[in-house]
């Protein structure tokens, strides 16, 4: 008996080919940075990277860091065309960085020429880079319109609806290989349970999701917005709740907390 | 059949949005360092940060690191009317720092405020901040009035009679998925079990605790004051001999000693 | 009863050392260029080295750091008799590298020759190593033309057939004790089972396997090269999801992403 | 159903803080130092601390350095009413230290403060501290009088007989939740179990012993002192073998290995 | 019931005291530089440390470094009647080292004495020790030549027979808990499973053992040395599926390569 089919496994190989060309194939894309802050696309990389300032910043006058600020301010400008840049003030709260970055763009160079371009500003020499994960956007694996059409209604319904959020909490996620093993059934049943609990705190806290398998060294990247940590506090206490979590190797590790400010009160804050 | 009722989840989330406003949702909020220290309030968010200075600080002259000692001291009492700082020395007694700071208010920012501030005096520029981990304070989850009477009761009975504490310890605490999965009866069940024997230890030994599920990478922040490192050797004992401590991956770990001082005194024993 | 024959032991020696003289047993050894980038033949040494730059290069003017980047593109070219030199961009991506080396030969002194006079160049003597592993080429395990003819046919027939690729992942990869104590026929299974769902991914996806059990702490180096992220994410799911990933102890940790780029544009993005 | 009773919770606060009173209420003690060398009196702090000898150390001249040897003796001396230091050459042996310090005291304000001193001093201020864990002196929790009569006798009568022993190890010692959970009985079983093995060492092997739990991050803290490495690794080969070591989650790690010195030739070494 | 006989425990540790007493028990012992590095004897004591090379040492001129060279070459002549060095070239190889030491003598201190004095050299004071382990040899504690003759006898009639090896491998192992309690049988069955199978490989590699347990964070250390990397890997894959491997806690980790040459050899390619 032949355990598979070769032609099968060919032609297999054509239809995969057209189903994965897409977004990530042209060499560099524009983005309209009104889209791809909602993240509602699939192929948006996502790179996250915490900082943390060398000392030798400090020995530069008052006017040149003013300087300095400007310079990273005007290079996130320039690059406005292919990526997105957010900044979050970490120090105080982390131990291991003062600011943290995310940037998105259809393209992962276009993403690392103004990472290389930064560290070759005033403040980026003195920048050194304490962690890095990266992610892309895709269609939910598992919650589709298909299988699960009230859940995704219920989370469409369901909006942020306070003040803007002014802290950003990002936490790596890894599942266990025994839940990779699951069946799809299994694995939708599992996130309609962990998804159902997290609803009536979705008003309180805004959640975005970046997919890493093999990418980098976690399966998920959750992100997170909200003004008030007791709900999200709450909100985790429910994901922790559910039998999904048997299967969390990692929730966290670093979970890196930063207030949202415009990039330019980032540095001005570390300049003092 | 339905899984669940969209109707409701929308009504569920009016309710929660009702609920989960709060101490969090102003700006800034004063505090009264009567009221904060005793963490009795709900909305607190207490920051513990650990640092070591760098050798280059004891290039300035004695005059310098007394005038960067009172640079602090400044700093600290203008900050007062939002923040609470607590400072330890840990010099000797641990290897990643020389002290530590717990520093509690209402909102996460003024903390961050602060703390941004102190890496912009002196002393700051040559310290390096080596852990940091924050929670907040909440009702007890499981252990209320309502639930379990005599428990709270003892516990209201039970207040620490010795001299003023000299020495602090803060240990993360974090719990496995299987302690999450369980009921919230089961969870009152295990609670009582590990607070029980810990009664007789609660005149020689000052608890604290702080929420952190989601918010950092552990479950729980305790903070302890005694004078009796043998009774707090004990009643550590007896926290790791109920079932309860199964579930316990992460006790400590860091566990961080340190002794107790004012703001001012710390940095003086730091600048010899 | 004679638990083995001490003859059948020493005999079984004489076979053995037939059978292992080969490629390595020659000092040093030519490479043809195009042969050994193919990786198709055996006793091939891979070492993979990412490094970051010290700020100090940073203080040389842009004409020196120009010259630097030439003597690196010389020696390169002075060792392309026994090494091929692949370099990749990691600024942005990593947080623990700028770039990283793959170098190949079948001499492992000669690799190293190469790494120790990289490192007294002006680059490599700001270059600090940050992590190293390497590893083997060897003929497949039990994929082999007898034992799984079809699926090697599989393999063949499918070829990467997108544009050149940009973008590079290396992940280290160990299995546990229960996966090594499986037999023979147990572990064709398992690959079977792993290889047949990536073969769709084959033609978005390069893949080249070196072999580190004991050799260094992995027992696999996997190395692919892509344009398509979300592919080799799908890729890398469809290896998550079958039973043998319950034995993997290790996959990536780190996982290593570079932009694939010429020697000298490599150190020409790092000298700006 | 009542749970517990109240009145008898409260009862048992008095008897443990009539208990618990004892050599650490005061807030400063005078040392016996023949005495508290033998560990064998209830209430010693002990820390143990490693450092690291900076580089910019060796740019001091040879007399500079002598002069700091003698600052450090002198030091020593200055705070022997309240506290002992014993030093070890831990340099060569280690790749995290070049000496130990392990400071014996009633009073952990006391030990600390002789620490921010030495930290004052020239060579301190170049050692940098890399590793520190602290306990107390108790008596044994379970092997007592009452309970185990003839092991104590045993013990007592097995003292170290070879020459003044020149190495010292320390090797701190973590047990699992299932150990803490078994009753007194099953725990007293396993002491004896692993003691009754180790008697015939004790002639070879000096042997004390640091309770940790909820101090620091570890149970106990065990010190070693011994001529004979052998000896020594079978000493360990016996408490390996026993079934207690199935509930051993750290057993070293570090593990230190020093040479039993007086502290002006451990700084005289260093001082080369 | 009486557990167990006073007497008979003391009159167990004069037993222990006469066998226990040996090589360890001199001050300092002249080795014989043949015999030593058979590793054949009873009570020899290894150090392997690595180290890396701080930047610095390259701002030193090329006729200094080719000094500094001969300095380390006098030194180890000057102790070469207390211990021997052997020297392994690591960069390139490792990120965590530029090269290897391992040193052998019958008296610790000694082996701490060069060490200390290395320190002292021009090329030891910018030598940073980025790992460092020790052991003992023994015995063998299972396979003796009356319970497993025909293996012992098949290990001596195994004789390394290729050129002389060029890379050295050092791997720490540590076993579990489990595997410390089966019975002397029972290790000495899983002994015999993992051997036999690797003699085939002893006409290509080299071998030796040392014993840690209780004297450093690993049970033992294994040390060898090839040319034949393939060989090399089939001897690990072995040795990984036997049962034994599924006691293994640790095996390298780091797992150390250098390329063998003499003292001198490894300092003039480091000081390129």
């Amino acid at each position: 008996m032949r355990l598979f089919s070769t032609a099968r496994l060919v032609a297999g190989l054509f239809v995969a080919s057209v189903v994965l060309t897409g977004a990530m194939a042209d060499d560099k894309m524009k983005i309209d940075p009104v889209k791809i802050v909602a993240l509602s696309e699939v192929g948006v990389f996502g790179q996250f990277n915490t900082y943390k300032i060398d000392p030798g910043y400090y020995k530069m006058t008052m006017a040149e860091r003013d300087k300095a600020v400007n310079e990273v301010e005007a290079l996130v400008k320039k690059h406005s065309d292919s990526i997105r840049v957010d900044a979050y003030l970490t120090r105080g709260f982390e131990s291991e960085s003062d600011f943290l970055f995310r940037i998105n763009g259809y393209d992962p160079s276009a993403v690392q020429e103004f990472l290389t371009d930064f560290k070759a500003t005033s403040i980026g020499r003195y920048s050194n880079i304490t962690f890095a994960i990266n992610g892309i956007t895709k269609g939910l694996n598992h919650t589709t319109q298909q299988k699960a059409p009230e859940l995704l209604d219920a989370l469409k319904a369901t909006k942020y609806s306070e003040k803007p959020p002014r802290y950003a909490f990002v936490l790596p996620i890894t599942k266990n290989a025994a839940w990779w093993n699951k069946t799809e059934n299994e694995k939708l049943a599992l996130m309609k349970d962990h998804t159902i609990p997290t609803l009536p705190f979705l008003v309180n806290v805004n959640r975005k999701l970046y997919h890493s398998t093999g990418i980098d060294d976690a399966d998920w990247i959750t992100y997170f917005e909200t003004n008030d940590l007791k709900a999200f506090n709450d909100l985790n206490i429910k994901l922790f709740s559910v039998s999904e979590n048997l299967h969390n190797v990692r929730y966290g590790k670093p979970t890196i907390m930063g207030q949202i400010m415009p990039v330019a009160d980032v540095f001005k804050a570390l300049s003092k």
